[in-house]
């Protein structure tokens, strides 16, 4: 019985985007170097070329996916946004590198065209936020986008602290900060 | 009668920090260049390293200095909350800046020791929001570091949007987005 192999190539790509992972993470779109992500992708510079087509190519496929992976493990739930919240944060607490891509993303990409993407997902998710408040679901105190804006901003609220601001909260243990942004949440639809 | 005229280093030292603020917010400290700074302030690199010991130095002074006045300018306000997320909403709209350079800061010196001043800063603006709770002013459902935490992320709400969530909120006036902060920062407090 044949197992299946992903082809070599596959391999590669995935390798690729895990050390572009790391390497972005940690320093950002403008001072990542390839040379060191090919190396730790055990691949090379001219490999990461071939499939992404530049260092911007390369960061852009992984913020999609990152947005697209997270989304899928942590569907939108219109009828338990509290809930959702919290298994965003969770997502967050797990992957650092996530709110951390995202932010490079938005610092160093904000003059460049929207990554089509995540535009279509954002869009969905605003639409069924939209269709919840139209049935009655959902408060319509704030616009569509708004809400669905300022709960997926309190549920990386944990993900945003400062050197500075670190030692203050340190105290807060892991279940009361995800509560916190549950809570939060709650309180921003008045329930 | 005389007029007070600055020394001419201090006339210096300000250019240096106008200059560094525009390519620090705009690339952040790792891909700013000292030599650009300097030019763009009729400076030199030789004169910015003098005044500020490296690139690190100058960036930690720049952040020190734009939290302190902003702090100046918008104090806390225990007992409205609400309107002093407002307040701060409305300077981080007209100093685009403020809200980039803090954010580069966490995102480039999440590892380096705190800045003193903004330490200091932070365990005051917690210490006054711990009175006002336990006088009353304030709920308790969180403890002071959070809610105040809260408060200021919710503040930063607006600069804090992407290049792909932007078109979906672009319909939302400036006197709304201010009032989604200041009505964000009420339902928190339960008023």
């Amino acid at each position: 019985m044949a197992t299946f192999t992903p082809p070599a190539a596959d391999a590669v790509r995935a390798r690729l985007l895990l050390a572009a992972r790391d390497e972005f993470a940690a320093v950002g779109l403008a001072s990542a170097r390839t040379e060191r992500i090919g190396a730790a992708a055990a691949s090379n510079k001219a490999q990461l070329f071939h499939y992404f087509g530049s260092k911007e190519g390369l960061f852009d496929a992984l913020v999609t996916r990152t947005v697209t992976e997270t989304l899928a493990e942590v569907p939108l739930d219109v009828d338990d946004l509290p809930g959702w919240a919290g298994r965003l944060h969770d997502a967050a607490v797990a992957r650092p590198w996530m709110p951390r891509l995202l932010t490079w993303h938005r610092l160093e990409r904000a003059t460049e065209v929207p990554l089509p993407a995540i535009l279509t997902r954002d869009a969905d998710l605003v639409a069924a936020v939209e269709h919840a408040q139209r049935a009655g679901v959902l408060p319509r105190s704030y616009r569509p986008a708004v809400l669905l804006g300022l709960v997926m901003h309190l549920a990386v609220f944990w993900s945003t602290t400062s050197a500075e601001f670190d030692p203050l909260v340190q105290a807060v243990t892991a279940p009361r900060r995800r509560q916190v942004v549950v809570d939060a949440v709650r309180s921003l639809l008045g329930t």
